[in-house]
Formats: structure tokens, sequence, C-alpha cells
């Protein structure tokens, strides 16, 4: 599964260049990560997270920008799953401008499953792992 | 030259979980680069932005988070430049809890000098490549 | 003319309450405000800032939260201009829950019309005041 | 008891007008509220948080921005309670830049206490509403 998701770059979201700042390219990786999430379960993010009381924090991302997202850009952010662990889950990212074939930005975040109460690191609830597996893309 | 800056985890900075939000914990290592690159060349990030009409867009990030950073924790992020390029600069940051030994984040960012009316890369201004190079550091 | 901008509550706009951070919910107020300055204009507003070399910056803000905006709820901001002067516009919001009557937000923001080089006020160009006096709505 | 927290505009924390963005000045109050809160009770604003299990939405806020806060500048936020009521907190807040004696901007928030579990308004609990009641100030 393969989820696109897309968004247009908000005044706020920009920097003094006019481009978006660098960390909310993160969170533009992040939105899209609650929308394949949504997409794979069947359920919002927000109520996994409450229903089994699970945390999904990163533990690793890494991006490379080859091209600025200005001010106003009509956007699509690509989200896909390319590894699940035992606790862990690996995403990959593209994000490109409408109607354009080279991604200006790419990039990867793995997360690990936590219990929200102690945050100590735990396997993901079978159902979950089963669902997500399912859902593995190899990375585009 | 080691660059090390004090910031204490707001509240408007965690999520849900009760830590800081991911690409919140990149704009950490973002400010403490600004903090850098203030000492390295003796002025604002923000003077040398507009009085030499140069930006310095990301063009790489990468992060390691082995532990989380809590509501309330009182936080330094560390930043060094590790190689300066003709028109690049590659920071490495971590951030560590007060008195702490191990570092809970670790990451790097890769930026290039552009021109900030055209958007072009472009090399360093010569003074501004000079203080740099000389306050590399090997990573710690 | 109203405009009706409809948003999900993601992850990382929320706090450790799990519950939208005020100053976000602002943001929504302005990501409106953009969508409803683009529906009266015929023009994106970063198409505006820049061709005409403006800014509106905001010298009023008000609002006020009866209900929170949790984690995951759908939501439409609505937006419209009451008000448009020399300079200054005044926008009204006001934020409901997918199929909700009564606003979970409302509030209001004063802008004003800056020219982007000298930071000064100056008066909105004749046809961008006559597109938005002609979209004034009396408060609902 | 009036709290003045100093603060440096960053990069990411201004629009491409070069600018402190609107909402970002609202999240300013908001962390000067939190040093005032840990002043005041002589806990940090998250120990409270977690160890009451109380939260403290915002039910109203209120600013003027009479000069914008430009990307690098040194600020001091002012805050101080104004009045504390059975479960409310006012708060009027002030941001000058160094040196300056006119406010740049001035607001107030209206929070009020509420069990961070049911999410239902509450009284405040005894000991902090006298404590909070003690250090109320006159507005400046």
């Amino acid at each position: 599964m393969v989820c696109r998701h897309p968004l247009t770059v908000r005044f706020g979201e920009c920097d003094p260049a006019g481009i978006v700042y660098m960390p909310r390219i993160l969170h533009y990786f992040h939105v899209a990560s609650e929308e394949l999430f949504a997409a794979v379960t069947g359920k919002p993010y927000a109520e996994v997270m409450a229903s089994e009381r699970l945390g999904f924090p990163s533990v690793h991302v890494e991006a490379d920008f080859r091209q600025t997202l200005p001010l106003g850009a009509r956007l699509e952010v690509e989200a896909r799953l390319v590894r699940v662990g035992e606790s862990s889950c690996t995403f990959r990212f593209a994000i490109r401008g409408e109607g354009e074939e080279e991604a200006r930005a790419t990039g990867g975040i793995v997360t690990v499953c936590i219990d929200l109460e102690s945050r100590a690191k735990r396997p993901l609830p079978a159902w979950l792992r089963e669902r997500l597996t399912a859902a593995v893309e190899p990375a585009g």
C-alpha cells in the first residue's frame, strides 16, 4: 500500500527564505505516516494510541532535500512501509510538487512501539503487526 | 569550536505522549547551529543572511533518538562543524540531559549556501568560509 | 463570502493533554484566512504577497475556546471578512467539529497591509481593497 | 510577582516577511506563563501537571501587536497574574525588545483548571490557588 497525502504549503510553515522550514518537512512526513497508519489499520492513528495505550516515537530519521518547497506550493507526500519488525516500523517518504516526476524531498523514519504508561519498548500487538506487515511495499 | 546551547523542554513542544515531537528536535539542532554560526562569525545568523543576502537551506538531515526528551527536561544541545566545503557546511549535534554523559539524541545537518534572490547555490563568501573552516572540529 | 476549510487534528499539533496547543488554533485561523484570501482575490495568498510585495501582519487577535480540539478530530474552520478599512482587514473565525452546530472556538484577527521592503503600513492596493470589500459578510 | 523571560527570535520562528509568525507570539506568552507558574509554585509546570493530574487549557486569549518582532531580536517577555478565580487564572503579558520602554506586543490568556483524565473543569487545588493568589499583581 502506498499512501499519497496532498497538502498546500502554508505561510506559517515557511521561513524568512520563503521556503518550508526544514523541521516542518519532517512534520509533513509524520502526517503522511499517520494517514498511512489509518489506511492500513482501518482506524485513526489517535484511536489506536488511545485504545491500546501505545506510542510510536521515532528512533531514527533521515532526509534529503533536492528542491526547496516554496510558499503556496501544492505538494503530494507519498508514504510507504518498507519494513515491519517485532516492535519497529520503517517508513519511506517522497514529496513531489503537483504533476512533478522527481521528488523534491525523500526520507525515512523508523519508529518503535512503546507502552504509553511505562514508555518501555514493547512488541507491536499481533493484530497490528499483521496488518502493517501485509501493507509493506518495496521502496519506490 | 564546540557550542553548547541550553534549553528547557516547553509544554507546547511536546506531543500527546508527553515528549518532544520529533521534528521539534531537528528545530533544536537548527537553533544550536544558529548559535554556533554566531559564535564563529561574530555576527548574528540573521545579520549575515540580511547583509550578504545569503540563505543556508538544509540538503540533508539525519538523527538518532536513543532516549526521549520529556516535558520540562533541561537539555544541552552541542553543535560542531565537522566539514566545510565550497558551498556546504556539515554540522553534528548531540543532545544531553543536564549532567548526563550519554547523548539522548544525535544527528547531523548539511546545508548549502544559496543566493537569497535567485535561490541558486553559490560558494560561501571567502571571509565566511575562512572563519567556518577555522572552527571545524572532529566529531565527538 | 464565507470560506469553510476542513482539517484533521494531527499528532504533532497536540500537546501533552492530547488536545490542540492553543497557539496552533490561531495558526488554524490563519490558514483559513489564506484560503479566504485566495477565494476572494482569485490568486493564491503567496502570489499576491510576492507580486505586489505586500505583507499582512496581524495587529490584533482574540479568541475564545469553549470546547477542546482533540487529537484526530475532523474540524471545519469558517472564515469571513467582517470589515475592510483603508489598510486593515478584520476576519472572524469559528471552528466546529464535523457535523456540530456549536462552535468549539471562535475568534478574530485584524491585519494591516505593509510594504514588504520598508515594513511600513500602506493602503491596500485599489484592486485588492475592492475585491475584499465586496466579500465582506456580517458576522454569523 | 512579575516574571521576565528572555528569548532570542529564532530563524524557524519567523515567517516569509522575516518577522515572528503571529501564533508563535502566543507561544512566547505561554512559555512565560510556564516560567511564572514555576516561580510561583516552586515546582516546574510539568511536575504539577504530572503529580496532580491537572491541565490548564486556555479559554480566552487576546493580543495586540504594535511593533513586529524581527529575526534575531533579543526580547523579554513579562508575565504576571492579574486574577485568580476558583478554577481560572488570568495572565497578562508584554514583550519588549532589549532595552526598550514600550511594549511591542501585549496580551492576556485566561486558563481554567481541568482534571487531565476526565477533562472536566475543576477547582484549583487549595495549595495551588493560595500560592497563585498571593502572586497576583495589578496590570502594569
